[in-house]
């Protein structure tokens, strides 16, 4: 299996409603990319575009309009993880000696009809994830004792890393205070317990070991993968309901595949959704034993969310899978400014869909 | 680089209308590879689902209506090449050594929003394809000259061979007559010089070459593999209208990759989208000189669209790449029925979208 690294990375400013069109907002972040890497236009092998966007054919009119004539370009979707799909799709034709440089470009409007899924009639008339998630919170609340406030600490720190993040939608510092008083949208998740659709786009640039070298002095390597998918529905991907039976077996191979452990995890971009979405990752990952997720919000020994997570960036369903990526690899080779950890070496990034009827688990490591 | 190998494979009736959902579509050829097949359901690593529909997380939607639980499940699209891009994806999963198991599936209805490339204003109201195709088949007559009845001759050939194929949407002999007395849509291209839109779904199952000889004693191997994109609008797309270039640096690379000379290629699935498409592929896969096409459509040197192509077979857009792949499977593996060519050992696909915007060319062999 070839070396594959990723040698650049870009995410626009994510907002509310940017004006731009989904092609508008693809294209910004491969025009930094492009402007800033060594890499002439026309070694690009491939293009891969995670949206779920409706227009067809959007990878080519993306690579014409950024003047880019690659080998493969097609668009990606998979709901919430469609961005870490399409890296692993990068990879994969690195990897296999298809491709030596592949653009990942993930862009979404906050309109996205990704942010429903209309399918799942399983669910009856509680079709908003945030019944689901309140599930989740339920059950955990139940069997381990997990608290409101526990979860509520996660929005505090994820808004907390956003400010320092200028790419996040939020910028205020809120309170648990905040957290516990906001609109109770279904008990006994709150307003502030939920992440915020919105538009924003992001691209990374993953390269082959030889060519790496010519690119960057520090690259970044992905070093794990695992995903798994088990449904579509609700009602049929878990026997359990404190449990991501995906992300578990994602995590599983990742660490297997990287031989990295998961104690040796610095920095860490979790699908924190929803706050409880969160607390059940770490359990998930194996940062925690099993129910102990609540009473690690506010551990020091990874760093979580340090872009702010989706609570604090915002979530553009196709390309946050993507701005994952990007912000592990900024931490990784020290370029991420105000919110840089110290002394990383080895990060993670978790990325769910619908439910989390489907995984993503990334390892990257310098 | 690992080899990959077609073990299975399954094509529905293609129907004008199949009263059938994208689901029910793209289920059936999936359910006959599972029976078909020896291999558990389990142990499914990928399903890649090709298709312009626009339902939100279908690649999941499908497995779980199938029972699959598979690592990697995502949407893949590029309008009239969708099925190829996808293909190579799973080549790509399988040769890194991701997977060993890769689905892929392609369903398409009528109706797809596919059908059409709205976002290409460059033509001004010359919105459909068949105005491309007319330039095509003006420049190439004027430059080389290339005849109406030699572009006739291909379609009377690919309904003669639909006639043959089970699942082909055309089943009446027609006549070159036949061809030239049909309704002129935009000179020169008359109405049998056009293909039809219509329902209809394949599917084809890669494996590892490890797990191929656990599936089958005559595993059909992925020899070569050329992909090129351009640009999405067709004034961008050449310089040169008598050419394909996309097809031709595809070709080359597929070439290249397989070390097979283009005289070594037995039975060819060519994009006969229009008459004077699969007129330019001959040259543009170095089958003849340029210019020479419009004489090469009666050789018998290369058995060219046995299952009848897409003019007899109809196109189902996202369907197409995958029913290409599995038409050239079955006929090296000896499976082809009524339509089978004696004694092919080497095969080709040639599948584009969008104005030859963009390209793929895969070669497969025993």
């Amino acid at each position: 299996m070839r070396k594959v690294a990723i040698s650049s990375y870009a995410t626009t400013e994510f907002l509310k409603n940017s004006n731009s069109s989904i092609f508008e907002l693809a294209c910004k972040p491969c025009i930094d990319i492009l402007k800033n890497s060594k890499l002439p236009k026309k070694q690009l092998d491939a293009v891969l575009f995670s949206t779920c966007s409706e227009e067809q054919y959007s990878a080519s009119i993306l690579c014409e309009l950024l003047g880019i004539k690659p080998k493969i370009s097609h668009r990606i979707d998979n709901l919430c993880n469609s961005g870490s799909n399409a890296v692993v799709s990068a990879f994969s034709y690195i990897s296999s000696g298809l491709c030596d440089y592949a653009l990942v470009v993930g862009a979404e409007k906050a309109t996205s009809p990704g942010n429903k899924l209309v399918w799942d009639i399983t669910r009856g008339i509680f079709t908003l994830p945030v019944y689901w998630a309140a599930i989740f919170a339920k059950a955990h609340m139940r069997k381990y004792g997990t608290t409101e406030e526990q979860m509520g600490m996660v929005s505090v720190r994820n808004h907390m890393n956003a400010r320092k993040n200028p790419t996040a939608l939020f910028k205020e510092v809120i309170t648990l205070r905040d957290v516990m008083q906001s609109r109770k949208i279904v008990d006994p998740i709150k307003l502030l317990d939920c992440s915020c659709s919105c538009d924003g786009s992001s691209a990374v640039l993953l390269v082959s070991e030889d060519k790496a070298k010519e690119l960057t002095d520090n690259p970044v390597w992905i070093k794990g993968i695992g995903q798994q998918t088990t449904s579509a529905s609700f009602s049929k991907m878990t026997y359990d309901l404190t449990t991501i039976g995906t992300a578990q077996v994602a995590a599983r191979d990742a660490f297997n595949m990287s031989k990295i452990n998961p104690r040796k995890i610095d920095v860490a971009e979790l699908h924190d959704a929803f706050t409880i979405l969160e607390i059940l990752a770490y359990e998930d990952l194996y940062f925690v034993e099993k129910g102990q997720g609540g009473k690690f919000v506010n551990q020091h020994e990874i760093a979580i969310n340090p872009r702010g997570g989706i609570l604090g960036c915002g979530h553009p369903v196709g390309t946050t899978g993507v701005a994952q990526i990007a912000e592990v690899t900024a931490q990784l080779s020290e370029n991420a400014g105000r919110r840089q950890v110290k002394g990383c070496k080895t990060g993670l990034t978790h990325n769910l869909a619908a439910a989390g009827t489907s995984a993503t688990v990334i390892i990257l490591g310098v």
